[in-house]
């Protein structure tokens, strides 16, 4: 019952690339307000901003054995995302993880669960998005799941997704999406660029969005 | 229903930056442990330590509008005040906002809900303090109320109070005790200048508190 | 009812500092997985790796007298490890505590509850694991327990016991383990030195640690 | 600075027995939905839904001291509100209590703490609405204030506005507002009594209350 | 952008009816442990054992225009699925939606949100899972999708899914396994009722289950 | 390193009755407000009060294999009392292990985890306490303890200790303070009785704990 799918498509790595530099709040946004993992999903340290192809991990909570398994499917540009299939926050991962998934090229790791070697993860450089920060070990016992669709927190991953992760979060871009999505990040980019450059002269979100009119119109008052 | 009332009396900038200074502790234990906001509301960076005049903005949950309609109504000195009328994560406010305002003079953002472009808002040097960070967008449709009494984060705030926030939290000084918050402060400023220097000589706080009597008396035994 | 216990056995500080060195994820692991408190406890700033003897406070919910009565039975090298008997967030625990111990050389405070101060607590350099920041001011009414052994987070601690700490969160050792876990510690960092070694070749778990047959053996199948 | 406030205004209690008939939902909409407390104010066990005048009581954490000073300042109609000043899920509340306020009229407690007595509170028909069950005890060390306006699950309640409970959970309804709220109750009611029986009869809520133009104007798509 | 899907293929009734009578526990299990929901979502009264077909509505926060477009969509036997795109706990849903839905056929309502109307809900025998109980009432400004895939409360549902919920919880049965799960369940109660008798005569789990061995082998000792 | 101890020393069934029928509250209260387990331990349905000898079992996350072992080791009159590693709220345990243990004269379960099958085990009457409901199925791969100490839900229990359960939570009483703690009991709801009847003929609690001149002492204002 438990299987780990070898070849699965991926996102070309220059679309990948593009996805990373608008960040999760654009693209959030520009894909029209889908793909957002819940907010509890917070980096281990702050400043990362990276985008790359979903190899997903479905395991036993507390068990740890499948991503063992998931890094041999792994290659440069990819990213883990692993969930249990009930709530836990045990440490399933640390810095010898995440040592032998940089050698690969993977860029990060998305975990609806528990992380830990915090400092040593942050002093090599690879990036942890987590529920929580946990030293628990966990087991080696019980199969689950390398590239089949999973639900992580609250969002659905198919492998070969795009996840885009910072310091706002984790969002995912379904595959077929991302050239889409690329450019109404642009087009929301350049967007913003000239709001704010008016925002920075003193104009009011009222009149720059032309919002005056619906406000009265649905009776605000002034008093 | 909905209003926006347009002038407010704020506490004068002189006593709301003598309220700075002191921090959230301070002014919290000098106002008799009145006024503070639940532990959740957390800065979005470190370091900052702000006061200003609360302009508040009643919301519905995941609706943005009125934040717009209460730029306007902001000036130099000024702290956001933003409360949802039930409980929500999404992320309201963004480095565009934060733009607009700071181009204004306001000073920060104190907000029972989630907020997005962290890294960007740090850049630009805008502190919020929020129950969680979040990239979940927001709609404009519906109407709440700027400058009217609201509960945020379970303290009452009234337009026009003082608002200090710092690495401890944030907490609300009603106008009217501005003056009185200052004196109290600095006299237990002072006071524990002088127990510092004590305990940096070693003594204790049993001795410099004088505590050892009421605590024989309570029936403390050492054994 | 309430006692202060005076004399307590401690570890000695060569076992305890030997200890601060493998860290909580190593500890915990080399100490068959016991001994973790909750995930909930986080450092008040990042960093910082700390062991020392357990002086232990049984306190009210919102009470911090008895850490004024704790302080005088700590020395070099001590953690305070405090709990309530009900579950609290309020501040009991700020700068001057901290000036206190430090003066006494304790290390670092962990407590099951709120904290204030931050800022100053880490530019004096002592830190706290905690359930919560919080402004709120505690009373000084009720009394409690020094050096009994107490629960905190989940673990349970006897007076003299080592705690280790470190963005990872807080491990107990028991006083009777130091010496066994130290050497169980050694050989696991030893065999992970060798193991990271291997995966920065490009090696992977599955060899390193012979999962293949194993995994065969459950059942797993490639697609 | 702890005060006992001891005449206050209260809502006529046919007003307030006008408002229990209602319930928690519709009284709350019928105001512009608002005053409601946060949900995580359950009642010990169902099916009680009450009004009454509040007597407001603030406390420190843990300690039940000012509930038996407010007792005194219940009568006839009254239902109790208490907050302490930080998170706590103490038991500050049982039977004995329970039997007390029950002899003097009250009509039942909100508590934004914890509640002991469970079964025998059900049994003597004196329903509470809390945040927590907990037979944890609590002090009687420190005062608090009686009959001052306070915050209660993010809630203002002033002394003698009217507390509507029940399954649904707590509503607040300003004593000045409680004619205009009832008027406006019975009116939601009988549009509700309507709807229903249309509803009843198979007809849609699309076409009772004629939602299609504007959601084809918003642009739904049906395919 | 926003879709309503009129026709789904739904699962037989005779196989939604057979599911039923399994409940929860038995299902998930027959299904090797996957689609349940998380267990934050309750049942607003107990007793109440429902399978139907997933009816879904994915909605923004405290926005309930889609459940009245989406009861339209209903029929007998269904069941309607709602999640809102950021967490929210507002009472979406109260007794009016669930006579309209009742008169539908339709046997209940799964919501990763808030519901009111409880005791009304409860006497017209209409039962809800949901995250929250809560008065709060919604808007109806915003559209959202009636029977596109959604992830509610960590399971992914399809329109025509089967939702199977009782005391237990609520879990998701793939359209296209519900006759292979309703075989393994009846192989697992078949199973299940050999062990209760063996249960009840005294028998041990260690024996019905054959598992002293393996315990020997991996090394557990009786002191 | 995993073990069973087979020889525990048990409370005498008639001191384990005598504690049941004080119920926790009392019983807290009665042993100085030790012993409780956090508030969120609760009954799966009302109305149980029991007490029982403690079997112990330490468990890793979602794996219930031990909990089969521990059926063993039970008796007449004795209480499972399980606790995982790590957070979990998978559900560890359902109506056959209920069934097998009830066969045995065992009085209920205590988890700090999840439960399944709510409906089955009301009918069969064993009652459980626990911190989730969840039919999550777990494993039976990794070994724990049974009859080991073991903190849960924030409490030390050793084996043979008598667990107190009912609606107000879950108490430890240890096996050597049990005559002591049935005495202060008695003691307790002898002055409670006598407490009640003068509350019920209207008699005010400051009168009845003559707190009013300590009140007045500590400063509180009648305004």
């Amino acid at each position: 019952m438990s299987v780990v799918v070898q070849n699965i498509e991926r996102t070309p790595l220059s679309q990948v690339d593009a996805l990373a530099k608008f960040g999760v709040a654009t693209v959030h946004e520009a894909q029209g307000r889908t793909g957002l993992m819940h907010a509890y999903m917070r980096p281990i340290y702050s400043g990362a901003r990276i985008a790359g192809n979903a190899v997903t991990v479905s395991i036993p909570p507390a068990d740890n054995w499948m991503i063992h398994v998931a890094v041999e499917q792994c290659r440069e540009g990819d990213i883990l995302v692993v969930a249990p299939t009930s709530p836990s926050d045990a440490g399933y991962f640390g810095e010898l993880l995440g040592t032998s998934l940089k050698q690969r090229g993977v860029r990060g790791l998305v975990i609806e669960a528990g992380c830990r070697d915090v400092r040593e993860l942050e002093e090599i450089g690879f990036p942890v998005w987590s529920r929580a920060v946990s030293a628990q070990g966990t087991v080696k016992e019980t199969l689950g799941d390398v590239n089949l669709p999973l639900v992580c927190a609250g969002a659905l991953v198919n492998p070969g997704d795009v996840i885009v992760a910072d310091d706002d979060g984790v969002c995912v871009v379904p595959r077929t999406n991302a050239e889409t999505v690329i450019k109404a990040s642009a087009d929301r980019e350049a967007k913003e660029a000239d709001n704010r450059a008016r925002f920075q002269k003193g104009e009011l979100g009222l009149d720059v969005y032309g919002m005056r009119d619906r406000l009265k119109a649905k009776g605000l008052k002034y008093v």
